[in-house]
């Protein structure tokens, strides 16, 4: 593909071998070529405080902004912690949201999780895509990826190991392609 | 009452000034004598990583978790960020529900939550009220206190202004101290 899509992926889990963040580079790999990927972390975005807001919102928060308005569509892939989202990555939503260029308005964006449980972050999904109302993201309906029981789905590396998993995000990245393509 | 009951509260927002700070001492204000009443911060609970954890529990989380352990019960305002739980407070119970104490299991709970919208955080609790099934704590199921348009109720320094909502936190009060001796 000529014109490569510029996509930015954040995990919500700030864990180093996190599942989720193996599921997003596992996409990444699986989109290839027609993709510019790149991932970010929110390890660096602090608490939401509204008082420190208004004396000025943090860099960190800032250039994760900047990062997302620059990219073409925005994939975030998610845990579930406690029946919902972390509350490392709604902290980094709302962060966002109080940025004047407002990022994830309009934004094309992907959701998946990965999780040990046999539902594999349904909850989290489901709470994230009424979190997107408000932030006016638009969220690809799908395919829905859940990755349920983690652990037996990836090596050790970090690689896919399941047939079905590697097969539902080559769909994935096809539809997503699509999506901002359309939205554009 | 001869035997007070320990009750701790915790605000899901980090600003001075929040309605939801102010509601919470409204309703410790209104059970007054009935509870030995305690306020604890948020601030300085870290981002949640399983890294960090498999180092050790911060101190400030193993903290909080004590003094719930030791609390009878425990009263959590939360505003709404982004139509669910704010960040910060999801973030600390994510913590929470790390520790091998477990000291939201089984524990009594009320919910309210104050915002400046028409709906009052009725998102937000409704998330948190899944979360609960997670951790096991015990929410008591009413009142339901929604305080829609915050910004009318209260008065500059912070006293609630506003008959009906003064009447719901009485009831609220009331029903949890029921609430918590019917669960000891």
């Amino acid at each position: 593909m000529e014109n490569k899509l510029n996509i930015i992926g954040i995990a919500g889990s700030l864990r180093k071998n996190s599942f989720n963040k193996m599921l997003l580079n596992e996409l990444f790999s699986v989109a290839g070529e027609n993709w510019n990927s790149q991932v970010s972390g929110i390890a660096d975005i602090p608490l939401y405080n509204a008082d420190v807001e208004a004396i000025g919102i943090p860099e960190s928060v800032t250039l994760l902004g900047e990062k997302i308005s620059n990219a073409d569509g925005l994939i975030i892939v998610t845990p579930e912690y406690n029946y919902s989202i972390p509350g490392v990555l709604k902290n980094a939503i709302d962060w966002l949201s109080r940025l004047k260029t407002a990022p994830l308005k309009n934004k094309p964006v992907g959701i998946l999780g990965a999780s040990m449980s046999l539902t594999g972050t349904v909850r989290s999904q489901s709470h994230l895509r009424l979190v997107a109302v408000m932030t006016e993201m638009l969220i690809m309906n799908k395919p829905d990826v859940y990755v349920a029981q983690a652990q037996n789905k990836f090596t050790e590396d970090g690689k896919l190991n399941d047939e079905k998993t590697i097969s539902v995000l080559k769909k994935f990245s096809d539809n997503f392609t699509n999506w901002v393509i359309k939205i554009k």
